[in-house]
């Protein structure tokens, strides 16, 4: 018995070092502009570990050496399907920084985050990265027309 | 851009007090059959940690307090769809054990489990929740007629 559905399979990773944190600012024209972390989807074939790697190798230039799960974001769209990033996070890595088209990357302090023109979401976000007690943050709305609201859980 | 692929959500928790973990012995009728850990699928709005909730508490009688995401298990089926296992622990629970249709549960030493007649990748499954750096399962085959690697990242 399959009970599939539709989903968007993406990932997000904290690349970390003591205090600082790995930030891309995002351009408007490549959607959820504001500084962010590195991210993107899952492609057919690979696992989700493996997604990681090759989007932070795209938008950083770094080679993540053990990135970790450490917790996921989700919501259900209006039509029904799924929408679902898994949160990674990563201290080991080797390279050279290097900005992609998708937004220009930069290391910052983690206290510093809060005052920056953050993407959307991304406020809430933090907290599945930076607590440990917390490993999911969806968002949920009986009707189309209610605002949504944020779990953390 | 929606980027959506088909496919199956579901969970897994290990229920666990010091060196014993919760286990469920499934009948070979409810698929799956020897030794594992409850869980079961993602149901349409509720959040993964919700339904890990309601998987514990249908399956064993008890109510978890705080679950948290340690892991994910997954693989590509030939047709293109995708089967995602959210992989929880938790030891906050309340209630009273109750074994369900599905299986007897039970208490039992983590070091007796490799002696017990396992469920089918219940071994390398355990990996991920007993070491902290490994966070993901995957199984992987180029084709159809290979067999299946897996993979622990």
């Amino acid at each position: 018995m399959s009970r599939e559905i539709l989903v968007e399979l993406t990932n997000m990773c904290m690349v970390y070092e003591g205090s600082k944190v790995l930030v891309q600012r995002r351009s408007l024209e490549h959607g959820w502009p504001g500084v962010t972390f590195p991210g993107g989807h899952v492609e057919p074939g690979e696992s989700v570990t493996q997604s990681v790697i090759r989007e932070v190798r795209e938008e950083t230039g770094l080679t993540l050496a053990h990135p970790r799960l450490c917790g996921v974001k989700d919501w259900m769209n209006d039509g029904g399907s799924r929408y679902i990033v898994f949160l990674y996070k990563c201290d080991t890595f080797s390279g050279e920084l290097k900005s992609s088209e998708e937004g220009e990357v930069f290391w910052a302090e983690r206290a510093s985050l809060p005052s920056m023109n953050l993407s959307s979401g991304m406020e809430e976000t933090f907290r599945v990265f930076f607590e440990d007690d917390i490993s999911e943050l969806s968002y949920y709305r009986e009707n189309p027309d209610d605002g949504w609201q944020i779990v953390l859980e």
